[in-house]
């Protein structure tokens, strides 16, 4: 097993009606309540915040509007509250992108320079105001780990940032709120959900073999309760994915990956705006088909152990092509498509994709399994045209 | 999915060298440092450990002796120091007896009645020294966990309590001191690591999906790693193993369990003196034997799917014994008897033995599977003569 640092300081308060004890876990009199699109406000977990917040006396001022993608000056607004109005914490109440920006937001008031200087690697984080989340979309893990994803409109530059000082002191995980979400967006979730196990487990990192089970019970639980979570959003199956949400990618499956899915979906997700978990469809088939030679156990044991293929001894690669092709096709099952023109997108934009996934100080992306080069990424957007 | 409350605060610094670190983990100029037996000092780790304290410039006292079922009196003797020295720092180098021992001591200092007032339920918690851990013997998880089992020499009365300020503030955990623990104790750490894993498995919790099938994930690493951990000790086995120990029993897997093998188990060592896995070995295998009717899906299940038992659609129930059946056969070959007779252990205090484990309110141990009461608990005692 690999040498690894590992804490999951976040106290997480799971069930019904959890939200109750938000004003309970904050010992500030005033906080930043940092929130979404505005449809927290439709479904009435808004309001149940706000009655949790006046109830232990705690005051706010709103800082709503977050988008998919979440932008630098949305972020330096809310620091400008802060810094304005005296306030030492942020509660953070959406999905991934909500609670990003509260962690920006909350490395950004202690900070003399611009924010961004975190995230462009020029500063180092010397100290943080504490952040409390409450979660309505399981699907980054952001409720319960330490990484931040901002862009900078000056350039769209999307950048991520990890650092454990913004782990939320506390994170809200009431599967009810995440009941709200529309079909499509649920599975997009799971798809992030898979992608984040996924990008731990197909690594070279040998004697992994607790982690690599653990992952293989992960995505066993997405593959059953995933499709019951999309299409019947019960409380028990989104219950499931919610838990699972954090577990994978909150570096108890382990801190090490390849994120070349991740990094090629990026730029698709930049390109056309479309959903993480939608470009994710998209480039986890398309990476498998690609890199899958590198390693052909690896993905025979994918498809033995997740997908229960029977091994087939007289040609592994076709058990390993098999795993691939059941996991392209549970993505298709859930309503996510698994290719450009299946999601509608143009294909004229691959090399200008590609250079842009590339533009970083390494020339690569990727690397625990592959690392992908230009033509690399040009590759694998072929083979999900 | 239940309700729950998680967090792991603890810092875990996992691999090769990592006990270097010990001393720039620690904020204070002087520490209690508690050790058991000694072997410590002949395998070289007390001497690493107080390079790295005094690397960093840190006084100690010593307390040694801790030793398995750890005593009151010795961490009255901690507290003693503790006090007289004006110290404010734990550290624990050894298995769980030593980090529990040092856990009591840290609950002891700042309290000024009794310590065992808080395990025997007379007092609650208020604050707390912080207490590190260096682990040596992968078993209990105390590294990471809030737990702390004391035994009051005064009727002997064995305890245990559980409390998040118990967490340590970091566990430095390397394989290499695990791989000095001699085969019938490295034996018994794999039967007690699967033996946490087990208690939160069967249980009657519904719609737990994620966390059984990681449960499930643990128990197959145990099966394909514990043997090369007993009978090989390198480090890549002992490193999944040690991992395992703290995964297994810091509420990672699910904080709600049964823990009828452990209460059976618990008075079977301290009415001879037997390890706590070995105890298990006898606990756990006939307490399945007794209980698998109450529920003999789940017990298919286990079969099924941890131990790859082909399913017998025709007598569901001989897949659900012959799961038994393969356990009971792991354990023994890992050379841990699942019988009295086996152990060499009398068998005639099983009534007395059965009315210790029922001595507490409840009247019933175990509950999360089966209630067991005092004729259930002979009976058990009776399928692992």
């Amino acid at each position: 097993m690999n040498d690894f640092t590992f804490s999951m300081p976040t106290e997480v308060h799971f069930g019904k009606d959890k939200e109750k004890l938000t004003g309970k876990l904050i010992e500030y009199d005033k906080v930043l309540y940092v929130y979404g699109s505005g449809s927290i406000k439709k479904t009435g977990i808004y309001g149940r915040i706000e009655n949790s917040l006046k109830e232990n006396g705690i005051d706010f001022k709103e800082l709503g509007g977050v988008q998919s993608n979440p932008r630098l000056s949305l972020v330096n607004k809310g620091i400008e509250i802060c810094r304005k109005e005296n306030i030492k914490f942020i509660l953070a109440v959406g999905g991934g992108s909500v609670i990003d920006t509260a962690k920006a937001i909350s490395i950004g008031v202690p900070y003399k320079g611009d924010v961004w200087d975190f995230y462009s690697g020029k500063a180092i984080i010397e100290s943080s105001l504490p952040v409390g989340a409450v979660l309505t979309v399981p699907a980054t893990a952001s409720e319960t780990n330490g990484y931040s994803v901002l862009t900078n409109e000056d350039g769209m530059y999307k950048r991520g940032l990890k650092n454990d000082c913004m782990k939320p002191v506390f994170a809200i995980l009431n599967p009810e709120f995440a009941c709200y979400l529309p079909k499509y967006y649920m599975a997009a979730s799971v798809v992030d959900i898979f992608a984040h196990v996924w990008e731990r487990y197909f690594t070279k990192i040998e004697h992994s073999d607790l982690l690599d089970r653990m992952c293989e019970g992960v995505f066993k639980t997405l593959i059953s309760k995933g499709p019951d979570a999309v299409f019947e959003r019960d409380y028990d199956s989104v219950s499931e994915i919610m838990w699972a949400s954090s577990i994978a990618h909150n570096d108890t499956l382990g801190a090490v990956g390849d994120f070349g899915s991740h990094r090629t979906g990026h730029e698709i997700s930049a390109e056309y705006d479309l959903s993480h978990g939608g470009s994710l469809g998209i480039t986890m088939c398309a990476w498998a088909k690609y890199v899958y030679k590198e390693d052909i156990n690896r993905f025979c044991r994918f498809a033995v152990h997740v997908w229960d293929v029977e091994y087939d001894f007289e040609n592994p690669e076709e058990t390993a092509l098999e795993g691939i092709r059941r996991m392209e096709r549970f993505i298709l099952d859930l309503g996510i498509p698994t290719t450009f023109k299946g999601a509608n997108l143009p294909t004229d934009c691959f090399e200008k994709m590609a250079e842009r996934a590339v533009d970083n100080d390494l020339g690569y992306v990727g690397g625990g399994f592959k690392k992908l080069f230009k033509e690399d990424i040009i590759n694998i957007y072929k083979l999900g045209e």
